[in-house]
């Protein structure tokens, strides 16, 4: 069945990770990438921050993806091994990078409200920010 | 910590669930497309099989993606409260399209070995075949 875009929303706005899918250029050598985030979804808006450490590089590969391409999709999903309770659902947005400190200040705080984590440490940034343009979900069965 | 290629394929190949990431064309209006698979892994290769109903052809957008963009990756990762637990896996590649009897049997076989699901009701098809060019993985910890 498919999910309502609040239930979609609701859904994705209590996952505790989510996946950030982004596409290494806008030209003939385009490739996907994804990987694995912490996020606060804001009405129809969602944050990622970078928490990496700075020389980490390797992790900033969204960010250049993002700065070819704006185009991003995250996904929740639930996996079970009684796949009634299957379900996932997919945010397809535009991202800008957030840089400046009264830029992050807002999302940082939606994120450390989710993250203890983050309280202590506040990731260093920048800061993701995606304008989602269509909500999906989808659910194995009503209960799921 | 980064991972070997060796661990990386093992713990890909234990999960039970993994997210497809695709491009919706090689050119400047590609967008990233994301979904939650089944999977199984194969020495260098992954296989997925499409088990959506004929008529929701919605779910085939990750078919329409690969004819015109073979590049995907695939995601496995670890959520946890404790992030000393966290982990990710993921593994860059091309991807084909198998939809004969034949190119799909062994395949559904291996993914019928990890999903009991799938031998009472074996996927329609078509299959999915991905040829890994490299493998990345990062856990928190070494016994994360």
């Amino acid at each position: 069945m498919r999910l309502t875009v609040a239930q979609a929303r609701r859904r994705l706005g209590a996952a505790p990770v989510a996946r950030l899918a982004t596409v290494s250029s806008a030209d003939s050598t385009a490739r996907p990438h994804i990987v694995p985030v912490t996020f606060a979804v804001d009405g129809g808006r969602i944050f990622s921050a970078v928490d990496a450490k700075p020389k980490t590089t390797r992790h900033l590969k969204r960010l250049r993806n993002i700065q070819a391409n704006p185009w991003v999709a995250v996904l929740a999903d639930h996996y079970a091994a009684d796949w009634a309770l299957l379900w996932w659902v997919r945010a397809d947005g535009r991202a800008d990078i957030l840089d400046d400190p009264a830029g992050m200040a807002a999302p940082l705080r939606l994120l450390a409200q989710r993250y203890p984590q983050y309280v202590d440490n506040p990731p260093a940034g920048p800061v993701i920010s995606i304008l989602v343009e269509r909500w999906t979900g989808w659910a194995a069965s009503p209960g799921g």
